[in-house]
Parts: C-alpha cells; sequence; structure tokens
C-alpha cells in the first residue's frame, strides 16, 4: 500500500470552501482505501490529508481523472501554501 | 469526529513486531472510524499511526478495552521514543 500524510493552508477565510471542494468528488477514485480531510484544531487555515492508496501509480493516476483535475484546477486558488508531505508504507489496521 | 496523527520509534530491529502487535487487536474498538499502521520508508525504526475516532471519548474509553489494554502493554518495550502527536477534526472524505 502506499500512503500519504500532507497538511497545506487555505488563505484565510477559505478553508471551509477548501473543505467543501475537496471532499466533494471523492467518490470514484479507483484504488483509494482512504482519503480523510481534516481541519487543525490549533490553526483556522490549515487542512490535513491522509490517504492509503493500493499502490503509488493509483494514486498518480488519480490527478487525471477528470473529476479529481477540475477539484485540483479550482482548489489550487484557496491554497496558500502546503506544508508537510509525509510518504508512508501503510500495513495494516482497519478501515482500510 | 476526532483525529490523530502520530509517529513513533521501535527499538533498532523490534518494528516488524510492533506491527504485528498493533494490527492483531483492532477488530473491536467502538467508536473507531479508521486505523492505520504504516512504516516510514525513511526511517527503518519508525512507525505513523492515523486514526480517526467518531468523539475523543471513543478514543479515551478504547485504551480500557482488555485486547488493547494488553497490547498496550506488550508494545510499550518495544517502542524506544515517541515522535508527532497531532490531533485533528476530520470533516469528510472516504473510507470513514
Amino acid at each position: 500500500m502506499h500512503g500519504l500524510i500532507g497538511s497545506f493552508s487555505a488563505h484565510p477565510g477559505k478553508r471551509d470552501e477548501l473543505i467543501a471542494l475537496m471532499t466533494a468528488s471523492l467518490s470514484d477514485m479507483p484504488g483509494c482505501l482512504s482519503y480523510v480531510v481534516a481541519k487543525d484544531p490549533q490553526d483556522a487555515d490549515k487542512l490535513w490529508i491522509t490517504e492509503v492508496w493500493d499502490c503509488a501509480d493509483s494514486h498518480k493516476a488519480s490527478v487525471h481523472i477528470p473529476a479529481v483535475a477540475e477539484t485540483i484546477r479550482q482548489a489550487m486558488p484557496l491554497i496558500a501554501a502546503f506544508g508537510e508531505h509525509i510518504v508512508t508504507q501503510p500495513v495494516g489496521g482497519c478501515g482500510i
């Protein structure tokens, strides 16, 4: 499996709009086992994304899915800065 | 929802043993929506844990489940150091 833990910051006041965008187009991403969007309770602009994919290729391919590509296009202007970007190798658990 | 992103390091050579322990007792944790154990590909001793719970109380209560308490008891001697501990507020996604 292939995992990602990432964070980024929305422009002030834009986090909810970004969350709405990012959670609207998640229904059909082949190989996506988990994709969680979370607020950082310590920072009103910050978001965390944790992802689990069956393999890295599925993750790479996902950005070419039309609905995902459109979400990225709409989301980019709302993002002020990218933060953590941690690649992991999920090995087990529940909910995946 | 209540989320956690955490990391810790096993004593050298003990990561696989720790993973086996941590993934063996996850089947019955009320309120646990996702619990992913992942290796850090950059550090042979490091593990990442990402968790999503329905609420913080479910997470707190989980340590009193006998199987979980026993896992913690067995795991602690294998852990060399605790790293990141990030509390999040999951708001959506898939796989939860």
